[in-house]
């Protein structure tokens, strides 16, 4: 997988920093996720989307949105809020969440 | 390995998201970000440190701090100062910084 990284942008804006531990593949979660990435990119403010995942150990995947309120609709889209709670049931063993606007950004990409 | 995660805490604090793309393991890596691992902990305002990275995909490091000072003294920290010329010369063939101050947060373990 080639994946290329979302650049830093013009502040404001908002990083949902998603941490998680869980089993390598648990039952649904592949289809889920990748449903997922699909939809939050049609979601109002939506910027980006990143994740990665140490084999046996944590995830991070981290959207990026230009305001709260983009935010807060995709944590309330039907498909989302219902695998928000498979997560919690089924998937994750533990997660956390970190909303931070951001104040300062840069990239570098070698010439 | 397991890891835990880094809690949500009491806002405000910061996070400072590190994505990277770089080949799987250049010279001098290795070494060098355990020995960051291991320094950026003795930093004032430090909160917690998360890394990921899907093989063959993307590398995501969250740094927490409680405030931009503590961060700004780890960015010119001498061992991380070097890194990061390194990291522009050696490693990497792309990073993005977006540095967010969190408003909100949020952690979940299963009971």
């Amino acid at each position: 997988m080639t994946q290329s990284l979302v650049a830093g942008l013009e502040p404001p804006y908002y990083t949902a920093v998603f941490t998680s531990i869980r089993p390598d593949a648990p039952e649904g979660y592949g289809e889920t996720a990748a449903r997922l990435h699909e939809l939050v990119k049609d979601m109002p403010g939506f910027l980006g989307y990143e994740s990665a995942r140490t084999p046996g150990g944590i995830g991070i995947t981290v959207a990026y949105f230009r305001d709260l309120e983009g935010l807060a609709a995709w944590r309330r889209q039907p498909e989302h809020a219902e695998a928000q709670r498979r997560g919690r049931e089924e998937w994750y063993e533990a997660y956390s969440l970190h909303i931070g606007k951001v104040e300062r950004s840069h990239s570098f990409v070698r010439p």
